[in-house]
């Protein structure tokens, strides 16, 4: 394995769910839905499978997707040609290995915040370019971005800067104003943005999302990422997209065609149709993930956790002060056998873990008997 | 776009494969079936979209696909462990991707066999490593592998050699005693091989397909990348795969983890179902292709072609001086429009189109009447 990668050689998520089903605990860890999507969409692809939509599709996606991803961006006010403006990507994943590689060099810097979705690190690294992590500030129950860090990490050789609201995985949704800031920043230091918005459906309470790229003068410097998974309950098609002038979109193309050239043939055209068709479904969904969040955040109030603030996602930050332990990492290692949960410690996502070790990521996105099954066990914690 | 992308902005494919559909020309360019797959596949992955397989499968790939490629791969003697020596990936051209990124950096050599299939510049060039190229040589109306010329291109910075037999574009299955004495390289200059077998069930007449990794001493360093999308027709699938050591799979997975994390879910068990149940359909698949490389190799001929051999993959090189062109990639420009007919000119998957401008290559995985039609527009060209 080449030096780059080397601290990068397994992802928190396949650990701990593996560790999950060894110890049969709740897996509350890795962030995956246990019902399907719309069954609209299901049929969708199973009507693709039987009508020949099992071939390469076009290297930039299936134009009736392209198609359907624009009109759906353009909920936000902005327009995008699905022919120039817009490609299919394996996940979101893809799209940001693919624009970091796409992107940034050797020599190049990204700013990242922190903490961060694991992929950014790596991604960062196998592009060859160097990370500049700032870290979120507590805000009260929430984090807040820390617009004098981001302001001081700026270098000339900041390249680009990679953010992700709403934000996996303290559940933050950065502010209007916290963004018109950072946009600002951008826009005078002359940076690319590139925005993980996967989360963009699942967002709760007032809060809305609102895109970086909506911001004066960012359009033109941002790739704007998002995907299937997360909005039609099917994280394992990995169908995700980019959003970017045509100049950019061509950039990643060229990275992304040699990464998996294309991939997910007939679940394009389901993603379409979901796209289209199925937003009422998200709603529910929504109604429903703030449902559980709250299911989830009373019994881990009960059960002695201190609770951050979700605004979005479908996880939410515990502080285990409250309950007398010290180190999140090790308890979440020791719990599935202990308790049989599994959660996420933050500060694997983090370069200064020991800021970030009081606090553990919960996934909600679980049937209502799964989270009380989990509440149940984690009681006897206290 | 960074400078290392710079020369691989777009792929062939993609752009031969649009001109086609611009012009209405019967597409002998980009190789993809024009028929679906065994009909146990499709309905297997009916199954799987319906049964719950649409969340993230796990990091390495679905338990029944990696234990049904390792069934698969015993055919050829070698045993691999599913759970340490299998990794799932979006297709071929991810694996390729991945073990580059994994194995290769800046100041690593890795000898690449010309004409060579385009992502693999790419991906040598997205690791940051120097390709070393060594060119096939014209042996009868077959071509063979320089086995001096790859000794002379190793130094002592070479780390890998990338082989794909059968070979895309020329058709040429390597021989046992080409493919021993390069295995002697391997071992005697401590390099790793990563072996492209994407088209190993496709071979004619009485070509039999050997593995690299079977050859003594290279099992243990060797990275042999397959794939389902030539066996079992179903090229947008884009589920692929690893057999390696656990040291090189684990390396290897390190990167593919941050290129797509996983992709595909409810085509994995499908794809499991094809491996151990339609090997009989591909047999009759390879009986057909046979038939149709015959039946365009014959129109081909009495176009005036000069025909290469061709024992393996679905392609065929025809010499274009025969009709007194002399620039094959000038030719395959203007065939759509002028004729209605795309191929691909074989001088795009080299260092040297001077000394490959005379060949175009044809797919010939196409239905009967397609094949016809092309056979007969091309007539006119004489
Ligand atoms: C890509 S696996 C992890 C799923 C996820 O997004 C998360 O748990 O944070
Ligand atoms: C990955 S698109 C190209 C398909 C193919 O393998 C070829 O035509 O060589």
């Amino acid at each position: 394995l080449v030096e780059r990668l080397r601290p990068f050689t397994s992802t928190i998520f396949a650990e701990m769910t593996a560790l999950a089903s060894r110890t049969s605990a709740v897996n509350l860890g890795q962030g995956f839905p246990d019902t399907d999507g719309p069954a609209g969409m299901l049929e969708s692809a199973r009507d693709a499978l039987f009508g020949g939509a099992n071939q390469y599709p076009p290297g930039p996606g299936r134009p009736e997707l392209r198609e359907a991803i624009a009109a759906h961006r353009a909920r936000y006010g902005t327009e995008y040609d699905p022919d120039r403006e817009i490609l299919v990507t394996a996940g979101a994943t893809e799209a940001i290995a693919a624009s970091l590689l796409a992107l940034a060099g050797p020599g190049d810097e990204v700013i990242v915040v922190e903490p961060y979705y694991d992929s950014y690190a790596a991604a960062v690294a196998m592009a060859g370019a160097r990370r500049r992590v700032v870290s979120l500030v507590p805000d009260g129950d929430r984090f807040a971005l820390d617009l004098d860090a981001v302001r001081h990490a700026i270098t000339p050789n900041t390249k680009a800067i990679l953010l992700n609201s709403p934000h996996n995985p303290t559940g933050t949704v950065f502010t209007d104003s916290e963004l018109a800031t950072l946009a600002e920043l951008c826009v005078e230091h002359e940076l690319i943005a590139i925005t993980d918005e996967v989360y963009e459906h699942l967002v709760f309470d007032d809060t809305r999302h609102r895109p970086l790229a909506t911001f004066p003068g960012m359009a033109p410097r941002t790739v704007s990422i998002s995907s299937a998974g997360k909005t039609f309950n099917c994280t394992g098609w990995k169908i995700g997209w980019v959003c970017a002038t045509p100049e950019l979109t061509a950039a990643v193309r060229a990275a992304k065609q040699f990464l998996t050239f294309v991939s997910g043939g007939p679940l394009q055209p389901a993603v379409a149709h979901a796209l289209r068709h199925e937003l009422p479904w998200v709603d529910s969904l929504r109604t429903s993930l703030q449902a559980k969040r709250d299911r989830l955040c009373a019994g881990l109030a009960e059960a002695g956790f201190g609770i951050r603030r979700s605004e979005g996602t479908y996880f939410v930050c515990a502080d285990i002060h409250p309950l007398g332990f010290t180190d999140a990492e090790e308890l979440a290692w020791r719990l599935p056998e202990s308790v049989g949960v599994a959660a996420v410690p933050v500060s694997v996502f983090t370069d200064h873990p020991n800021e970030w070790k009081h606090l553990l990521r919960f996934a909600f996105c679980k049937r209502d008997e799964v989270l009380d099954e989990a509440i149940e066990r984690l009681r006897t914690l206290g």
